[in-house]
């Protein structure tokens, strides 16, 4: 459903929407690092934050804009978090969003700013507000995929997405660019994601679908098991499209919440499978679960588990360590009900090793992607969580990401 | 307070116990993998056992064995756990005390049995039953340091320690082996210790010191956050020294209670120290907390955040990432309050980046032992986790330890 020309066109592929991203000297590497997002046509927006305590400017600074309800414009840097930076921290988001809506023309209140890269170093606001400048001079209905590069920091490529489908008879469009690698974790992680689209859709339906959705996506990923301090997934929905407006859950809504759970899930399982030193893509499905929280548990145990990760990196089978990090997952599991499979092959039931064809095991090791099945069976309650494994790679990246 | 001389008396240091190591051909290396310790008179026996509900078979042999009171000895073997082996491996955890029993002796419900190693394979009886039976002929006062070769894995020492003190004018001994490395986890994790004592105490009052001093010693370690299958600590008090039996709280218990909890530290930062692949050795102190378990629960955020982790690997005073884990661990802390030192040199404090002297700073992180001080300022309790950095070397072993 996504093509390579849809995800070329990105965020900028709905009605309405256009995209840059410029180098303004905030990353060390000269790349691409300031991005902004535009509708001139005012958009209902949406947004879903990290838990983390410790949560960055931005962060902050755009929660209050996603409650106004209306947003015209995103900003995005990579290369500094503004995490940790205090009232500092804080003025400076503030004058990101305020230079941005000087720029386009439009309120304070209506730009989300989020930042991506080190924590605990303040912005250079003036290489910001010349980025940002430039950035807006610069957009067009081509911009996505420079604004999908300048938002990322150790992704080996920039995610991204977009696709139509049809609502009251008018084509209604979507986009999406994200950036995720380290730092992930459910309950966001250093990802964000801007989702786009030319929908008419009421904005607290808009709240809800993300909302539901990113707990069933983006909220079911782990790369290392750390939550960062700035992720956030915002969604603008202009009604360009000029459809029926959404104003209750009827079926049109079904078929805007299907999109936007099929772009979800799709940006997710990027992130994973690109998470920092990856060589696996890990799809970990728990079955038969006495609820949602249980599987999940299970799952994310698994995930989290790094005799687990740096198993799979070895193409080693070893259940042993999926089983025992099913058992110490806080979840009342009986051991002799629980049946792990690797792909479709059994390898762990009624308490056991199981007998498996040792080189068909070899050759779903050998995949890159590769599905661990666990089912509990106990309930009737799945969950499914993506992952990926630990790599030298993934020590060397952090060992040498240097402050 | 712990001797060369008496770590190499280890378990053997009190009076009536005696050890042996042996090679029984259950490690594929061909080392040392078959420990007994033994005391002719009946010791007291206390326990603690890993909360995974995947416990390996000689967990729930030797609970049984704690529960009784008493034991006369411990039997132990590496490169086996003996763990998701089903009913055949409960008969062989049951077999392996038989044949210790006879050999000893003794009752088979007075052998406490223990394995580690690989998960899912079944004990080799033949090779064991020799193996016992060979180092039961062993047994001597010199024999401690062959105990703790033989229950290692990828420990790159065995762990001892031994001392004295004086209780009643009379001379009492503690000794002890241990093993750690990976799947270290609180709770118990892949960690034997077993700890002799000539003492003279009541076995619950026993139980009683080992329970309350595991919590703040054992499982307040962390080399990878997983929790295995096969933990345990075991004491035996076997009375030989002579003392006025200890049967209530007094200054006598006291004694005894704070040696025993020095000889738990000092095996628990062994553990740590000697976690697999580490270059590393780091103190988490969390002070402030309200309670202990909310200090704990940062202390072990902090401490099993792969970031932060491969960041000390890296010697780069990364606070950004132990302010991150703080904040998602999910207690209630307040940024601005929260100061977070490396060494005694503040590196983030009032929700900011705190000045340091660069070069200061560089010497802490190139030390091989480093504290983080965590101070939440809410209320007055404090927990200390011991745990290590993430380096290349623990993705090579764990990523080449094939099943």
């Amino acid at each position: 459903m996504f093509s390579e020309e849809h995800r070329l066109a990105g965020v900028a592929y709905p009605e309405g929407f256009t995209a840059a991203g410029v180098r303004a000297g905030i990353k060390k590497s000269g790349n691409l690092d300031v991005a902004v997002i535009y509708t001139e046509k005012e958009a209902a927006v949406a947004g879903v934050f990290t838990q983390n305590l410790v949560a960055a400017a931005p962060v902050h600074v755009s929660k209050v804009v996603v409650n106004t309800g209306t947003a015209h414009a995103i900003v995005a840097n990579a290369g500094c978090a503004n995490a940790c930076t205090g009232e500092q921290g804080l003025q400076n988001a503030e004058k990101t969003a305020s230079v941005a809506a000087q720029a386009l023309n439009c309120r304070q209140d209506d730009v989300v700013v989020a930042s991506t890269g080190v924590i605990g170093v303040n912005l250079d606001m003036e290489k910001m507000e010349a980025g940002i400048k430039n950035a807006v001079s610069k957009l067009s209905r081509e911009g996505s995929v420079n604004a999908g590069n300048a938002i990322v920091t150790t992704d080996t490529y920039s995610k991204a997405c977009a696709t139509e489908i049809e609502i009251g008879g008018k084509t209604v469009k979507f986009g999406a660019i994200a950036k995720g690698s380290g730092m992930i974790r459910p309950n966001m992680a250093t990802m964000l994601c801007f989702i786009t689209t030319d929908a008419d859709i009421e904005r607290n339906l808009l709240q809800n679908a993300l909302s539901e959705i990113a707990e069933v996506t983006f909220n079911m990923i782990s790369v290392d098991g750390d939550m960062s301090t700035n992720d956030m997934v915002i969604v603008l929905a202009n009604g360009a499209a000029g459809n029926p407006k959404i104003t209750e859950k009827n079926s049109d809504y079904e078929k805007f919440y299907s999109t936007l759970k099929n772009i979800c899930t799709e940006l997710s399982k990027k992130i994973a499978s690109d998470g920092e030193g990856a060589t696996k893509f890990l799809t970990i499905n728990v079955t038969g679960a006495e609820t949602f929280k249980d599987a999940k548990q299970v799952a994310m145990s698994v995930a989290n588990s790094p005799l687990v990760k740096t198993a799979f990196f070895g193409e080693d089978p070893n259940w042993g360590r999926v089983i025992c990090a099913v058992g110490y997952s806080g979840v009342k599991i009986i051991p002799e009900k629980t049946v792990v499979k690797f792909g479709n092959i059994p390898v762990y039931e009624n308490g056991l090793g199981a007998k498996y064809d040792a080189n068909e095991l070899k050759k779903v090791m050998a995949a890159h992607d590769i599905v661990i099945e666990i089912d509990l069976n106990i309930g009737n309650v799945d969950a499914t969580v993506w992952s990926c494994d630990f790599s030298y790679e993934y020590v060397k990246i952090n060992g040498e990401y240097h402050t």
